[in-house]
């Protein structure tokens, strides 16, 4: 079943068959990548051309006639829905960074009184370099662990723990983790957690309000497809927001802004979460981006890529078998997020190789080549050829 | 000397006469508000589009063959060289308010021993606010002196100082402060100077480096011309460079990035300074708005921005008296930036009244109407038609 004729078989059955034409992507090319930068949208030409529009016709008149001071409140709302986020939590703005920062230290100051922050071990490195960072500012203490081992981990630091923080999808391995069980483990002994969705978001329709979460963050260039660059999204959870007490303190989170007060009064809600003007030209491409998530159901395109994540496992058995290869993402397609990736001693030389046949993934330390699947423009026919293309380059 | 004659003459007489073909402005909109919100470059269309080509052909891969990944560095020193930088020392990436906070922390660690940060009284709300919560993560104190007394101030602290911060022309007043005098005062006593050049880049031609200035942020959006939220620019003197210990320690600060190593290990030079993924967009927008100041020296559009600011004195003088309108800006050219503000009890009707005859101020508290001159697209003839629709407003 990992034939030619079977991967045409079900790109028929595909409920997402339309999406790509969202998408403008070059003739011929396997694009296993979207999980680094996802793909261009039809539309975003014609939005940034408005945006230009307003900008020469209304000028600074664009903030307050265009919505563009508002924008980072109404894109993070179409965002937070995607990972079961009710609107009023949720902004767009910034880098990732500077979001996991201001998550972390803000976090922390919900505990005062506990000295531990607590890092998943594989973590991304600037979300390992930043919770060093904010640990240092406040003297506490980083302790960490890998994620098969983060529930005990959580329950041995137990009452000295003040913040969780940890990815929902590996970025090497593509696993996925517990979101809502490490939350509820971690509210058991009283933690705040920080979850990082950069591999989630737009690919795994998770329930953050559900679970609990307290904050949240992640790319909105991977998945939701918002362009180089794009900004990051933040969420917090609404019990927190009277209590929120972040150290990027800018002025677009002041209760009144424009009266440009001398001292700083954090607005209500998710609004005081800001911090400065937000990049309108990369915040308007992403709000863009996501208009193809009003027409496709985040569960459909979770079905997809599953289905894409069987089908490329499975050919890999057919095809690579005794090849050098290694499978080292979750065979269960419940325990991964949209991605495989496989070990091979020649990783980066088989990279570089694909992409002169036109099948581009991308290489993780050590040996890992890395295999996205967005489903709103991966089909099951590219899956096929990416494997068979590497099947030819180690024959 | 203030009749549509002078004004015809003194436009003839321009040197930037040709610069306003550089940029989209409506037609017969007097735009006095680009110390807010900068004109659209003409150029700014097709480079989108080219981006937009780049994004949708090699995807990733933009970010190594269209030099998307060290556009910070080229963006940074090309608007670095405006206000005397040598190249190699200033970066263009995230919001004023983010990178001022970084900068602030950074320097205080330069004086680890030091207990006393001071800011100037009439500093934008965003640094007042960061300033705050910068010196409370790090247990300093912050002390406030209005500008005219920065110096005593900076002297009576003396030994006990870190950190002095102020902005190089009050967004309020438009008064030009003396960064290389300030700065020497607060290098006599040992302390770091981080400056805010937001209305100062572009509109007047600095001299950071000689000045030996430590730290400096801006806006982009401003007499840059960068577009809507267009990333900020971040400066630090290369002797600062190997001890530079900032908080936002993201991977694009690594020696290594692609090593995905688990522990921070900083660049050399600026591009330790880097935080996360810049927001390409809006940083290629800047990059283009960038290009008109190739054509026209620094030196030429300061000449022209005084003498729209001495024409708007002038025609104020001539036309606004016994009207309620107080120049607030120094009348001496060398002591402001590129801004006359005046007051009146009746600004906010005013103002309103002037944008509704397409004339583009904005409001400052308390009553200020805040009037900015950016040569490259201003001219004499706009200050007079500003000035005249003024006084038929409040005859």
């Amino acid at each position: 079943m990992t034939t030619a004729e079977e991967a045409a078989k079900l790109d028929r059955e595909d409920s997402l068959a339309g999406a790509r034409d969202h998408f403008v992507l070059p003739d011929g090319m396997v694009y296993l990548d979207g999980n680094s930068l996802g793909a261009l949208s039809v539309d975003v030409s014609a939005r940034l051309a408005e945006v230009l529009a307003v900008w020469s016709r209304q000028l600074i008149g664009g903030f307050a006639d265009a919505g563009w001071w508002d924008a980072p409140l109404r894109v993070g709302d179409r965002i937070g829905r995607l990972f079961g986020a009710a609107p009023g939590q949720t902004m767009a703005a910034d880098s990732t960074s500077v979001q996991l920062f201001n998550a972390l230290i803000a976090a922390a100051r919900l505990r005062p009184e506990r000295r531990t922050l607590l890092m998943d071990t594989g973590g991304f490195p600037t979300n390992r370099y930043l919770t060093a960072s904010a640990a240092r500012l406040l003297g506490l203490d980083v302790r960490e662990a890998p994620l098969e081992e983060f529930d005990a981990a959580i329950r041995a630091h137990g009452r000295d723990l003040a913040v969780v923080t940890a990815s929902a999808v590996d970025y090497r391995t593509g696993e996925l983790w517990d979101v809502g069980g490490l939350t509820r483990t971690a509210h058991d002994v009283g933690a705040v957690t920080v979850w990082d969705l950069s591999h989630a978001a737009g690919a795994v329709p998770l329930t953050v309000d559900q679970d609990e979460v307290d904050f949240a963050v992640g790319c909105s260039y991977k998945f939701l497809s918002g362009g180089p660059g794009a900004p990051s999204f933040a969420y917090v959870a609404r019990r927190h927001h009277d209590h929120l007490d972040q150290p990027l303190t800018g002025w677009h989170g002041h209760a009144e802004p424009f009266a440009m007060a001398p001292d700083y009064a954090p607005a209500e809600g998710i609004r005081r979460y800001r911090i400065g003007t937000p990049h309108v030209l990369s915040l308007l491409t992403l709000d863009t981006a996501l208009d193809v998530f009003d027409k496709y159901d985040i569960e459909l395109i979770r079905t997809k890529n599953r289905s894409l994540g069987d089908f490329f496992i499975a050919c890999a058995d057919a095809h690579l078998a005794g090849l050098g290869f290694e499978v080292v993402t979750p065979r269960d397609a419940d325990r991964r997020g949209s991605q495989i990736s496989l070990h091979h001693p020649d990783a980066e030389r088989l990279l570089a190789e694909l992409a002169e046949r036109k099948v581009v993934g991308d290489l993780r330390p050590p040996n890992l080549l890395r295999f996205g699947f967005n489903g709103l423009y991966v089909s099951h026919e590219d899956i096929l050829t990416a494997v068979l293309t590497m099947r030819s380059l180690t024959q």
